[in-house]
């Protein structure tokens, strides 16, 4: 039997890559005798075939990405195909590691199905990673012939930093009716026709982004001061200027492995 | 101060109802005494405010519709608003009553923010309401200009019945790799230019259904057995002989308050 695998080097949640950027990986005799593995799949890319894991980490972290800041240079030098691989094997080493209890009942649980399951040693109940769908959604105004599309900067953002408003879908609601909601709650504006344009994952801890735009007539803003610092519009100009990185640009985009760059990019060809 | 409440009548997570469909309410005196109460919105449809309420059963329930016969019937019986209502509140109590320790640490949790949280008594975690992104599918072939579509009967459903192919998003895909991923796991078939059509939140226990459609230039079915019991290609009179419940319908559709007749519909008026 050809019997070939390889684990993902791993620190807590931190990667190690080359300079290349691409993931290192040892193989499972790298593994404490205790650890629980998760499976992530065959890696056929070299033409055989190789079994990959990851071990779950003593700590998950459920912070959001923008309160670490380390994670934000890793993401820029992983290369895109890298990126996704890590963000996948992280989200799912993150949930086991965060869910070692079962919610029914608080016995403990054990890593099941290669992973993609957790089951109680208590009750039996089994459990599965989590994915939170959040809707991000940009605002589009147009008068005079002008578009213009609204952008916030959240609480504790760099200063002129700004991004696409975005938030969990809550249970009982459509796509569309949460983008409404959201932008309602935001920024006091009335939202018409959302449109689905795109959607990526997002691993910190697991998100599915779901991207949208909506149309409004109005443009005078009322913000919510407990979930933004401040929102204003911006013209196709504006955007293309600050995508291009140029001096003169009035606000700082998103980094390009963000759905919400993408969507910056498929709002201006338009 | 003008303070009227009212609480949302359940049987574990079964509603009371009238005979035009509408919901049973009562009082917050009904409340048991040491209840935990989720605060469900404010009601403003006849004119005053009144907040409503509902318990967190004693138990949840996990299991999917399709095992549960008594609730098929109440759905098609709740008028559509009512349904969605319902629906809402439903996901939320049963969430509550399968979290009532912590997923990290085992401790006991408690209600928090009117219940769209529960925070642990030990470890300080805040845990909120989930809800799984599902993709429901469309699988489209034409030949010689006639389109048909994929439709399968899944594992222990009635003979006869057909819908859409559906299943979660997995961490770290995006909707249209979910949709991809799944249509090719369950019967072999590739998809391509997959497009989102629209979507429905679904309280059994609570998903988020997100409605695409794929096309495919290939008709042979390899079905998993472990998902589906059949998968077969339908014409568009087949479709619409079964929204109308006609005799010599080969199959029979899914009833009006699901995504999946949505989509029918949507499919036979392109
Ligand atoms: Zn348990
Ligand atoms: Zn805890």
């Amino acid at each position: 039997m050809d019997w070939k695998a390889r684990l993902l080097v791993l620190d807590g949640l931190t990667p190690s890559m080359d300079e290349g950027g691409m993931l290192a990986w040892g193989t499972l005799a790298d593994a404490p005798e205790d650890a629980e593995l998760v499976f992530l799949g065959l890696d056929r890319s070299d033409g055989g075939e190789k079994a990959c894991f990851a071990c779950v980490p003593p700590e998950g972290d459920a912070r959001p990405r923008m309160a670490n800041p380390q994670l934000w240079s890793l993401m820029t030098a992983l290369a895109p195909d890298q990126l996704a691989l890590y963000g996948g094997a992280r989200s799912l080493v993150d949930w086991h590691a965060r869910h070692r209890f079962c919610a029914q009942c608080g016995g403990a649980t054990r890593i099941a199905k290669g992973g993609w399951q957790r089951s109680c040693t208590q009750c039996g109940a089994d459990h599965f990673p989590r994915t939170d769908p959040v809707t991000i959604m940009l605002v589009e105004h147009v008068r005079d012939g002008e578009r213009k599309l609204l952008l916030g900067r959240g609480l504790g953002w760099p200063e002129g930093r700004f991004s696409a408003l975005a938030g969990f879908v809550e249970p009982g609601e459509t796509i569309e009716e949460g983008v409404a909601r959201e932008v309602l709650e935001e920024v006091g504006i009335v939202v018409r026709d959302v449109r689905y344009i795109l959607s990526q994952p997002w691993p910190f801890p697991s998100q599915l982004m779901i991207g949208c735009i909506g149309y409004t007539d109005q443009t005078e803003i009322t913000l919510d001061e407990t979930e933004m610092a401040e929102a204003h519009w911006y013209t196709r100009d504006d955007v293309i200027a600050s995508l291009e990185g140029r001096d003169d640009a009035p606000m700082v985009s998103p980094p390009p492995h963000t759905i919400a760059h993408q969507l910056f990019r498929w709002w201006i060809a338009q």
